[in-house]
């Protein structure tokens, strides 16, 4: 297997980066159409309507919504029937997911100025949140771990889940990660219908107000659609791995690294960075012997050709700087001082720093959340966490004094905007003594 | 002028009430159809495609982008002109803004586990932002403060604003503010052609992370369209406020906050909550009382008759039930113990405490943001705040010790996934003693 590779000493090096890293979902006016249409048919419909998608996509035919609602005992038998040693990794995992997350929780505060009026924040909580979990072969337990966790621990009263069952099929690992988080409800539903369900609620299924989790096309485009009635989380494009490693690493371990991302789906990409010519050659080598003992040595073959490619640098900074524009999902430092290189990190989901750290341990069980943004986005967003389950809401009180005082600046400038009702109502303020 | 009434004895309430308060953006096919094509245009030819947009929507007629960029020169030049009192109003305000949003300011985080594992949190600002200032009569100066001070806070480091000059005609006001803020560098355009000038960059134009600020519908659908390609604040529907007063609140003082909410245009919505029926009466008096004083009488007239209305509650405590149900941008608590009233709160973009505290105060100069969620989004969202410039990235380093404990519970996990690469690459780790 061939992996590109690039030189920062290319003369036509950026365009070569820019065309590597360039992924832009297809705007697919025919999935806008067809999701456009279960939408408003759920909207206007509720129950009868998803129903009726759900047969025809999912080829489960009930009558009645009560019937897609999966009991607490179907969860907690679930959840009992795991082996013993799967069990203990996954509660062991959630509860590191907890730790961490607790660290995030947002609190009110509020300060008194000189004349006693009062300004700050109020921290609450969403009141219900609606996940998706995929079916089929992304049905991750591990998703539900990092999606329902931080809701729990921002104090979200309702979490609903949505897992569709094609055929009937029912993920058992799904539902036994659901129990241990105690998710609220669950139904067997998924696709668009269930996005719109829950953004709009229908006669079984309670409205949320926000919606979380991975999905497909169509689900990515529901969510995008019912974005402003709900809020999401984001719309997700294929996982990635930078990896910036020196000559010291073990090449072993860097291919493994950067396979484990690969083998997610044939989009994913994998990137590896190192100031040492002879080191990526090793890496290469590794790729070409372990490539053989891998059971999903196809997707992997499939994504590091088409998008995989290793980077010569000169030094670990312009590693570096590289990184940044590329911004990626996870971002491994298997240096000698990675808290020296991490300074120069500017955007990133993740950073795994060290030798000893890779992705995987991040995906189930160091305890930071695996949701995190792709595509470049974490130029501009963050990975999922309890804050997208707070909300603030300001406050403000104002003294005799204060309203005194504002109200006087409030009045010149609302009259500057020609709002003179705002104005006035400052104005009737002052004074007041 | 007659109000609607509503009463929670009434056996219809909560169907009157959902009907009050529903407001929905109608989708407009042409409207998508019209920005879509604008965008995917501007990501094509860059300058030359919104040089040809503004000539059309604008009535500029320039031949170079470079010519629509408003020079340091004439930012400071319009901040110089504005009269001695403006100018103080202004920069008291921006002072209290800068102030308010200092506290928000999130900080890295870390802690070491007892093996010397480290886990934390990252924190780092947004590198460029674009701030979209409408033209005509909706720009605001008190906008360009209130969207570019918390970008300023966060550290961003090149804010530039985009507001359009209809027939060449550029309001001074709005660069005053642009100026005293210091926005790095401000383009006269605007539409859909602006956003996509910002999202994908131009030649003359560069790429941003985020957009921010308020638009038409064109903007509107622009922005939802590029978000993925950059970060947006949010899609914000028409203002709103929501007055709980009990019997001691002065008539004249409430219509008035009703007046100002009514003032800014004709789908901006009053409500009015009241556990008095005889002060709902006075303030209906006090309103047919002061319409009469309001320059933009039509306006508040057209908002209060078709969207605004009076509740009569049994307590203060339902008003805070059907407040929360409503979750308004703005909420007053006109009321003697707003302190105690305050914790029956759950959703409201700003809490404005106490008689003294008119909504007004908080547009211009309190010191927290007026950017707020609207159209029952504060159930999930947030004002606009420092945060929104500023972004997270987890941070993972495990000691020999903590590769070995996890690595074992993410193969275990990873297996039962069907992730091999994932379980190797954890593997490795374990027993690198």
């Amino acid at each position: 297997m061939q992996i590109k590779k690039l030189n920062t000493q290319d003369s036509n090096f950026k365009d070569q980066l820019s065309q590597l890293i360039f992924f832009e979902a297809e705007e697919n006016t025919q999935i806008e159409k067809t999701v456009a249409e279960i939408l408003s048919d759920v909207k206007k419909r509720g129950d009868q309507a998803v129903i009726e998608y759900t047969k025809k996509f999912d080829h489960v035919d009930f009558s009645r919504m009560e019937e897609f609602e999966i009991s607490k005992e179907e969860l907690n038998l679930a959840l009992k029937s795991l082996p013993q040693k799967s069990r203990e990794a996954l509660e062991e995992a959630a509860k590191r997911v907890f730790d961490y997350h607790n660290k995030q929780l947002m609190s009110s505060w509020s300060y008194t100025e000189d004349d006693q009026t009062l300004l700050g924040q109020k921290v609450t909580s969403l009141d219900r949140v609606g996940l998706y979990v995929p079916g089929g072969k992304a049905a991750y337990p591990s998703s539900v771990l990092m999606n329902a966790i931080p809701a729990k621990v921002a104090g979200v009263k309702e979490i609903i889940m949505v897992v569709p069952s094609p055929h009937g099929e029912r993920n058992q690992l799904v539902l036994a990660a659901a129990a241990l988080v105690k998710v609220d409800r669950v139904f067997a539903i998924g696709g668009a219908q269930a996005i719109g369900a829950l953004a709009y609620g229908t006669q079984t299924i309670p409205q949320v107000d926000k919606i979380v989790g991975p999905g497909n096309a169509y689900v990515a485009e529901a969510k995008r659609r019912v974005f402003g009635v709900v809020g999401i989380d984001m719309v997700a494009g294929p996982s990635e791995i930078l990896i910036i490693a020196d000559e010291k690493s073990n090449p072993d371990w860097i291919a493994m690294d950067l396979f484990s991302q690969a083998e997610h789906d044939e989009l994913a990409q994998s990137i590896l960075i190192s100031p040492s010519e002879s080191f990526l050659n090793q890496v290469q080598e590794s790729i070409d012997k372990l490539i053989e003992t891998m059971p999903r040595k196809k997707i992997i073959e499939t994504s590091l050709t088409n998008r995989g490619a290793m980077i010569k640098v000169k030094t670990l900074e312009e590693a570096a700087e590289i990184s940044n524009f590329i911004s990626p999902e996870h971002l491994e430092l298997s240096v000698d001082d990675p808290d020296s290189l991490v300074n120069n990190i500017k955007h990133a989901g993740a950073i795994f720093m060290g030798r000893n750290t890779c992705e995987a341990v991040g995906d189930y069980c160091a305890g930071p959340n695996h949701v995190l943004p792709t595509s470049r986005t974490a130029r501009f967003s963050s990975p999922l966490g309890v804050y997208d389950f707070q909300k603030r809401s300001s406050l403000i009180k104002l003294s005799n004094q204060g309203a005194h005082k504002l109200g006087k600046i409030a009045s010149v400038l609302a009259h500057g905007e020609g709002l003179q009702a705002h104005a006035k109502s400052a104005e009737y303020r002052i004074d007041n003594e």
